[in-house]
């Protein structure tokens, strides 16, 4: 069989998830379903039901309820992203208003909890106990992270260690169950296990990294406002390299502002601009997580999904969005 | 062996469900850990949990490991109190302040999907996929029914059945849950199961309609004020029974104010009175429930819990707050 590439695989897999995604709205009850379908369709990467299947496959499973189990994840993300919008007052999302803006917040917040209860279901109707359980991790670990990041916001001397503390909740412990996941109902081994997590948690912290870099990015790139994370306090890698290189002095000046929040606006600019200069720096720490998350999956069988999975490593640092 | 009494049982049972509730704080993750410690320790009935315990029980169970799996509808429960305090704006539970007056609405909201997911790893632990589906649907069919409860607000015209429905998914869900889950983990059989969904779900219509009778009795009485239902425009069976016997005059005018919730003041205190007046007809609706809970246990084996059971039933009827 010719190898597979990323384009061609995604222009198969993807379509398979899309409909799976809509089947499981199913498992959403009624009442709920209009939000849970407004979240659900407006798009995004499905980065993590494809992480699922690529891992399911790559260990040569090859039954087509592989799809149901990868749509669980994508549910609880959408669940994280309607809370999300409410904590963060965020008016959109993917280019739509946000849920809260239409349906109001108590809706949302309860159709937030349908959805962790419908992805939760799926997950049950697989006879797996250990699925479930990846499932609640990966539920209990992504608020417990955005908890952790709240609590160091403004914070200018937050440590490395802490903000990859913070990642690998928030981000990365989702993706590496997606990945534990799809070799779990491969019925991996232990040792293959082991690799999907760590392949799982290289990729998401490299994801969240690439992500925070990209807040440097212009909007015509992103979309998004630049510098928003340094507006809010959040001590990114390339905000932390950039104080790093400061003399203490300027570094004063840098750490009244970020503590509050409060930025004179010209001396904003120039920050964004200086701290633009550290993005390769912050890049290159991604770079090194996707080569532990490659070497991860050395151990396992020379299968093309492989391949794939190491295409969407690569893709995590090599997207410009 | 003598016959336990309901109170002697629970002086038996309580420490035990307390205790595994202060054991189940480590399937939450640390960060949100005091705000679920909040609402957990704030006390309550523990109905829920108790009635996982007396169900296994009734069923032969003998094993301890009944206490953790009953801590996680709790958990459950916990977490949607968490997340109604924010919907409602109230400011105190349980005579505490509510959580989100304490640590803000963000970390509330992240708390309560943490708790959400801590009580499905709970479920996950005992090997039991039917265990983690009845903690789903539980989920999913509370979050349903608090969104069917919204968007009849104000409707004067609500019917029963719309009445019961809203109450069958916002409260008798997770009850008859607890008692499924307790008669699963014991191992019972279909007809078994059936029965206790049948008695659950019929504790839980009977617990809500008389948490609805209780909203017109006095403050001294419960620690809430008088007719809130009245004024948020829940057309409770006390209301009903109420509008029904109104003329077509007197209806127009209750209709126009419960339709905005603006209510002279003079006028409100007068309904608080006539309504007061259906609140026996409203408990006679809540009593033939328990007779057929009463009836659901019929089949089962003679316990001493099958007694329990009954007292459980019967409490929900003559409790006081």
């Amino acid at each position: 069989m010719a190898r597979l590439n990323f384009q061609d695989w995604m222009a198969i897999e993807s379509p398979k998830v899309e409909k799976a995604l809509d089947e499981s709205l199913a498992f959403v009850p009624l009442p709920c379903r209009a939000i849970a379908a407004h979240i659900l369709k407006a798009g995004g990467k499905r980065l993590r039901p494809l992480l699922v299947v690529a891992f399911a496959r790559a260990l040569d499973y090859d039954r087509d309820d592989v799809y149901p189990l990868a749509t669980s994840l994508e549910m609880l993300h959408a669940a994280t992203l309607l809370h999300d919008d409410i904590l963060d007052r965020a008016g959109s999302r993917r280019g739509q208003p946000a849920a809260h803006t239409l349906f109001g917040e108590a809706k949302t917040i309860l159709t937030g909890d349908a959805l962790l209860a419908a992805g939760n279901s799926v997950t049950a109707s697989y006879d797996s106990p250990s699925l479930c359980d990846c499932y609640a991790r990966a539920t209990a670990l992504t608020a417990a992270g955005e908890i952790l990041e709240m609590d160091s916001l403004g914070n200018p001397e937050q440590t490395r260690d802490t903000y990859m503390e913070i990642a690998m909740n928030k981000t990365a412990a989702l993706i590496a169950n997606a990945c534990v996941m799809g070799a779990t109902l491969a019925g991996a081994s232990p040792a293959q296990t082991a690799a999907a997590e760590r392949y799982g948690e290289n990729v998401g912290l490299a994801f969240q990294i690439v992500d925070d870099a990209l807040d440097f990015a212009p909007q015509s790139q992103t979309g998004k406002p630049c510098g928003g994370d340094l507006r809010e306090g959040k001590l990114t890698p390339p905000i932390r390299l950039f104080r790093d290189s400061l003399d203490p002095g300027s570094r004063d000046r840098f750490d009244a502002s970020f503590r509050t929040g409060n930025f004179d606006p010209e001396y904003f600019s120039g920050l964004i601009k200086e701290i633009g200069r550290f993005v390769p720096a912050a890049l290159a720490i991604a770079k090194d997580r996707v080569r532990l998350a490659l070497d991860a999956l050395s151990g396992l069988p020379d299968a093309d999904e492989k391949q794939i999975l190491k295409q969407i490593a690569d893709y995590v640092v090599a997207r410009c969005k």
